[in-house]
């Protein structure tokens, strides 16, 4: 008997997103187990497959599922409710002051929301790091969908106490990996994530890269996200970020590195020795005006580059299809080249890239033997993707597609969205569930506000 | 008895673009022979505009119908053609020898695609400049969309004839206007376009402007999209390509400029001084890496400057929601400044601005009374428009949703497309139709590339 996660997709178009680059017409995947076990064309299924649950193929196309690379997942609370705005007017006026008012359940449901939004527009694994995390790893675990998890630590605030604020920080953050790592079927795991490096001491940091070694897990953390990052931690530290978080140790675990949009040249070759990994952000970026991250350079360097969408009260969605895009015409604006970044580099970032910058490189980011089966088919009867006979299918996903055309979504082998219908959340109950706590947030911290 | 152009849309949140820039929720528009009668409180209708047709607005957001002010529709034939190349191998390999074989019935049929593509994703008027223009405005016409059209002039390749391949090219252009001006109810309005600084001349530029002010038309071109072309006009003819068309006393008319990215403050202040509307095209001018239009220099300046997506070969797709998207984080970052081009002003030039382009700003642009009913209903029943309560709505439009938003549009009253579902237009059939002639050109093109 078949079970969960064996699947057959048929007729399907497949780009594979392996080493080969290969795009398959009238093909087939097959699953079992949650794991691929064939990928070729339709005629080569062996009777035994061919025989296991199907999801039709047939007008779609299949992509490896998308890999957002650095989000906070429970800030889709707060979607809409700062923009345009200043930095520092936005932090102190509107996010630290509704942030102060978050309780564990408001993570669960905020998270719960980002999970429904990522399935419907094609995410199959995304790294997080916030508070509640706890929380957070229970609505991973709800929906489906696959997640390297984190705490986000510093040191700076909580030390005005002393080392215990210290100790106690770490041990949240690795309290969270001893829970969950591993869990849901191996779906969760886990990071220890040191914030950045104005909020966090080269001690911290130092006993930060001991815990996860100690625990086996890899850091995330934000290096370099604005020239003023870059301009404070010089004049207090006389190092770059990237060379201030390098003086910790901490680069010496497997490390992926959010923005990294202020980095030099050296701080590139820091970058690409010790392996450390790094989640481009164009939205976010963009939108708070921090500026371009030198992805060409980065990517020349050897450096593992992946793309993530930042928490929504900065870009305002979690939609990685359109995040492909921002990262295609950002770079080719900037450079006054349109050939910089072109589609395949931006969806080998959004799949290949994440699964490496996630420590996920033998699980996931590509369609091929051996591989979990994390798989999101495109609808492709759409205006706006036609014609499809004479097209680039790699430039159709990127430049044409939006998070909308995904109509199935698999992960581990479990459909978690048919024909754009969620499997495993209520996006209704979630949805009125969020409203009402979104509403009592702003009340709340608009009340403190006022006092 | 009510007309097919009367209808009520009750329970509605209005995004109005009127000058007093109001969101009104529980609202009701009322529309009478194509004519917006009453924008205000749902309870304020009059009994006998309560009795007209309805279209449900509960959950959904109206805003003013999107004008897309600068594309070439039947682009959407080379769609993912071919992308990733630089400019001259884009245009001399790919783009023009497949154009050389395009037919009147192709331009007929792309035009469509693009039509159900804008309609599709809450376009309700859009300025077009291509061949075969009759066959463009029979699909506008069909479509029930808005139009303004003009036949792409140049004087400068057919001029090799001497003047009377010049006089045969205004013909084309004009024949257009006096087919079509006022056309379709008024749907269609029409203008000359002489296509560019470098492919016209000034004697030619001239000849329009006198053209232009016989038929009381305006004109579209384009102007300063690329440096190089800054270059080539100023080594030619001792100015910048605003100087030059400034020299020919074209802008004398109406005249609306797309892409303006190579511009002076000098330019600027001509362009000013003239009246010229700017079309930015923030995705093509990305995609194609020409640059970034000082586009709040512009507004600064008091130039009128609408939204364009260019064609579909530069895009690659016709949706307005991402262009507003695009052009509010292009400016940020590029400013360096997040409160650059905010959210209301990426949607003043998706309506109101680019109403004003196209010399239409008394009849569209906003919801209000005596204005055309051209009104699109965005779903906000979506995670990733969730919460709406503390969000600000104008946020949610420009950041966070996707043309796959829209669930209804209404031009001049007539309701084209309600629930995904267009009126007036067979998606398949066109889509079929368009697939079938996208191979056959690409075919002969390279067949003749071949030889």
């Amino acid at each position: 008997m078949a079970a969960l996660n064996d699947l057959v997709i048929d007729d399907v178009t497949v780009i594979t997103m392996d080493s080969e680059r290969r795009t398959m017409r009238d093909a087939a995947i097959a699953v079992e187990s949650g794991a691929i076990v064939y990928v070729g064309p339709a005629a080569g299924l062996t009777r035994r497959l061919e025989q296991m649950p199907r999801l039709p193929g047939r007008g779609r196309i299949a992509i490896p599922g998308l890999v957002n690379a650095h989000t906070h997942a429970a800030m889709v609370l707060f979607r809409g409710y700062a923009d345009d705005l200043m930095l520092q007017e936005w932090l102190t006026t509107k996010i630290f002051p509704i942030e102060a008012e978050l309780t564990p359940d408001d993570v669960y449901w905020g998270t719960l929301l980002a999970c429904a939004e990522m399935i419907k527009s094609g995410t199959t694994t995304f790294a997080d790091m916030y508070f509640f995390m706890d929380e957070a790893a229970r609505a991973v675990e709800k929906s489906g969908i696959r997640a390297s998890l984190c705490v986000g630590m510093g040191s700076l605030a909580e030390s005005a106490g002393g080392s215990s604020g210290f100790d106690a920080v770490l041990e949240r953050g690795s309290s969270l990996c001893e829970s969950w790592n591993g869990a849901a079927g191996g779906r969760i795991t886990t990071m220890l994530g040191p914030h950045a490096p104005y909020t966090c001491s080269v001690p911290f940091l130092s006993a930060v890269g001991e815990r996860a070694r100690g625990l086996g897990v890899g850091v995330h953390t934000h290096i370099s996200e604005t020239f003023r990052e870059v301009d404070e931690i010089r004049s207090a530290h006389g190092m770059s970020p990237v060379e201030y978080v390098e003086s910790s140790g901490l680069f010496d675990v497997p490390t992926l590195a959010a923005h990294c949009v202020a980095v030099s040249d050296d701080d590139i070759s820091i970058l690409a020795k010790h392996g450390v990994r790094v989640a481009h952000n164009p939205g976010s970026n963009m939108k708070l005006a921090s500026g371009v991250a030198p992805v060409e350079k980065m990517l020349a360097a050897g450096v593992a580059v992946g793309l993530g969408t930042d928490g929504a009260a900065s870009n305002n969605n979690l939609d990685m299809v359109e995040e492909m895009r921002l990262a295609g015409l950002l770079h080719k604006v900037t450079r006054l080249d349109p050939t910089a970044v072109p589609a395949h580099a931006c969806l080998e970032m959004a799949t290949s890239g994440g699964a490496a910058c996630l420590g996920l490189a033998d699980r996931i980011g590509s369609i091929e033997i051996g591989k979990r089966a994390d798989i999101v088919l495109l609808d492709f009867g759409a205006p706006h993707l036609s014609p499809a006979g004479i097209a680039d299918l790699m430039s159709h996903v990127v430049y044409s597609a939006s998070g909308a055309d995904v109509s199935a979504v698999v992960v581990d082998g479990c459909v978690l969205m048919d024909d754009r219908k969620l499997t495993t959340l209520d996006e209704r109950e979630i949805m009125a569930e969020v409203e009402c706590r979104a509403s009592r947030l702003a009340e709340e911290a608009n009340g403190k506000l006022r006092k």
